[in-house]
């Protein structure tokens, strides 16, 4: 039962790992030069400090996650892993909401505040960033699916003795 | 012991609650109205979805501390009440993230993407907002302590047996 318990977590692991990997590649990679009235400008992830906040809450999970990996065989530390479970989780929430945010005025705009969209100009960056925020949105879930699974084997019945 | 942590976390939850209450008074209060170029513009947190965001994500949180401080006289529940709070840290984190991300480019402007400040036509409105979001984030932090003790109670030395 716990060796199995091991095996799922451990593989939630290496998804949100993946995530990770791919939601970093995928917003570094994603920069587009378009012409607008003859000046040239060039839209890349680090001109955005959100997306900037992405890549590196992206990548303390992806390296926290290898460090949990490698604890979780040693048995030791469990309860260490689940405050640190929790920390990874509100800093990738934290990093995936603030990237949205911006992403969702560069593909809609808003216009009360005359910011214009920017997809229009530079479809292949937002694409970028489009698979970018899917990824970290995933790498979110999975580890508050880790959490919840953490916090339901310790909370479970066998301890109740917290009033 | 047990009644004086009961005190401790139910005076971090009114505190909560106050952050909350100030949070989404400043957001829904704050519009403010600047003529640029003989065009009038009224700048208001519903214009905006990331304020929307906030604002109701302040509301469930708050709601929901209430519902929790309650409960927490009963005595029971006290499982339940640790999923809800990292589900509400989670939430408040989120909503808190994706307002100061666009908070950021009305103060800053993002002149990689042309978008303009805007704090410089409504500064009452940016102060406003600057509240709003002082309070929302200090809900955020107000959360995770509370969360942090109840993981703390619960994986305290004396629940040794997962392993």
């Amino acid at each position: 039962m716990a060796k199995s318990k091991k095996i799922f977590t451990n593989t939630l692991r290496l998804l949100a790992l993946a995530a990770t990997v791919v939601a970093i590649v995928f917003m570094v990679t994603s920069h587009e030069s378009a012409q607008v009235l003859n000046l040239t400008f060039t839209a890349k992830y680090s001109n955005t400090p959100a997306f900037k906040y992405l890549v590196i809450g992206e990548a303390i999970a992806g390296g926290y996650t290898v460090i949990s990996i490698l604890l979780s065989f040693k048995g030791l530390f469990w309860r260490l892993i689940v405050i640190l479970d929790m920390v990874t989780t509100v800093l990738l929430t934290s990093s995936i909401s603030a990237a949205v945010a911006i992403a969702q005025v560069g593909k809609k705009g808003n216009t009360h505040a005359g910011w214009l969209p920017i997809c229009g100009q530079v479809p292949d960056f937002c694409d970028n960033v489009t698979i970018a925020l899917i990824a970290g949105f995933a790498a979110a879930i999975i580890y508050s699916v880790l959490l919840l699974c953490s916090l339901y084997v310790v909370l479970s019945p066998i301890f109740v003795a917290i009033p």
